[in-house]
């Protein structure tokens, strides 16, 4: 029998996917799932962080609590919705100080206020220290889903790409990167762009970056059964991974590509949409493009290389 | 500073909700809240369940997995709402079997299914054995909630008392109680007859009695401010309680009062209602009535003794 490791997370997901019914509006498999509730789309989803794998050296018990809800509302963001809650469900070793407890909450809230939405309920129990996030959005408008890419369409992200990795990696060797340390420790859901991609119905696909672009980019193939090309000289390199990647000797590509964390937007839509975007105030970069083939390319000064999904997955990396 | 094991999980909760922000329509703070959703009333609760706490022994993974989704849809139940859904987020350690995962969530699945609801979304990350699962309904009737019972009321409860308790105990020690483990294995969320009292409008207030008893009427009388006496002699007593009491030699009241893991519902309703709950196909016992004092008395042939909240209490208790 293999185990949880050996498997690896996204694997066990589509496993578990066959084994359970379901007939949701969208199913679960994409970032949120949707249903029906009289006539209105509720965008739902869940996601676990953990003390093992998400406090970043340094960080506030205030900014893990943000984190664990902005992966959260990411999730929601990406499918083109506004946010109306939060569930928080905390694990705490017993000996924990209760203040810790209160400053997680205190973050989980501020998120939600930043995102126009509330506390809605939470559980506590002993455990090893986790935050189990459930956040709800409403789309009065297009769904986004992971599904849809057509050949030819424009493939582009939110914001810059690295910044999250380079924070992480700052933090750990004690680097004053403080842009880079803000987007580790509490990187913004990109909640207005998703709403606007949903609202003027531009979008052909949109997910978020959690795990990696290499990952987003494999999966919106995957789930659109089509290919894409990215070139890397458009890839809009964020804060801190210059300086992160000469200083540790840590490759620019490993961090704007494969380390995750980063909860900007992957979306692709028809060119005739660009001008839309360009007199919006939606910051984005056209990034590459959508072919008929079955792989993602890195053009990488004109020559092109097989882009794998490299980023970050639980139970198999560390 | 005070640890979470001084405070203890009720107390914990109540500071939490003290220092953030809300105006849901109800809660959180009552077993589920309540947001709008255009017009309709969204029900939504989040409760974990942990290998350490919640697996009894000689459970299956199945089994837990219908435990975790029965204790969240029973707060949908207690709530009079409608379930619709859940979502499943679970931690396991890296070297766990892949077929533990698989079977964990086809114990959701079926307790979904039992509760005509579906799975809408999970995460599944490294940890110690854990379930976080997020449950949502509808309400399209009265919203019911702890607060509300008033003097005269009389105090009722579903099925019957002390069952998953004594399977509890029976699993520890080997016995085979079989209708008593199936009560602490596979705990039936009392959807029906929640939905019942909210479309008859009959319930001043309900709570499920997940953490025994003795906290439900507590907490029923401090939400109401009011009092309840509580008729020793007319409680339910369930399957396996009478000869797990003597064998063990566990107090029956220890096991019909404080244990927890029921899932039934207490809930208050004016004495005119009787008859229609009587015409229904609602199991319930009339077990006390509300009263204007601030105290919940249990009276034992005759004698009334303070019942104080010795209910389930995370962190404090082992």
């Amino acid at each position: 029998m293999a185990s949880l490791k050996d498997v690896g997370e996204r694997a066990l997901i589509e496993r578990v996917l066959k084994g359970i019914r379901g007939d949701a509006y969208i199913g679960p498999g994409d970032d949120a799932a949707c249903v029906d509730v009289n006539g209105s789309k509720l965008v739902v989803s869940t996601d676990i962080v953990t003390f093992e794998r998400h406090l970043v050296k340094g960080m506030t018990m205030e900014q893990f609590g943000w984190l664990s809800a902005a992966v959260n509302f990411s999730d929601i963001a990406s499918m083109g919705a506004r946010p109306i809650g939060i569930l928080a469900a905390v694990t705490l070793p017993p000996d924990t100080d209760e203040n810790v407890l209160y400053d997680i909450m205190n973050g989980v809230d501020q998120c939600a206020e930043f995102c126009d939405a509330e506390i809605l309920g939470g559980d506590t129990k002993s455990g090893p220290g986790t935050v189990c996030g459930t956040a709800l959005g409403i789309c009065d408008n297009k769904i986004l889903t992971r599904s849809g890419a057509r050949p030819g369409d424009l493939v582009a992200v939110t914001g810059s790409l690295g910044s999250a990795g380079a924070g992480w990696y700052a933090a750990l060797n004690n680097m004053n990167e403080k842009d880079a340390l803000s987007a580790a420790m509490l990187p913004i859901p990109r909640i207005k762009e998703g709403m606007f991609l949903s609202e003027k119905n531009i979008a052909t696909s949109c997910m978020d970056i959690s795990d990696g672009l290499s990952t987003t980019a494999n999966a919106i193939c995957r789930s659109g059964g089509v290919g894409m090309d990215i070139i890397w000289e458009s890839l809009p390199k964020g804060a801190g991974v210059e300086n992160v990647s000469k200083k540790l000797k840590i490759s620019d590509k490993h961090l704007m590509l494969d380390c995750g964390g980063e909860y900007e937007l992957m979306f692709t839509f028809g060119k005739e949409n660009l001008d839309i975007l360009h007199s919006s105030d939606i910051e984005f970069s056209v990034i590459g493009k959508i072919t008929s083939g079955n792989s993602v390319n890195l053009i990488v000064e004109g020559n092109s290389e097989r882009m794998e999904d490299n980023g970050y997955e639980h139970f198999t990396k560390g």
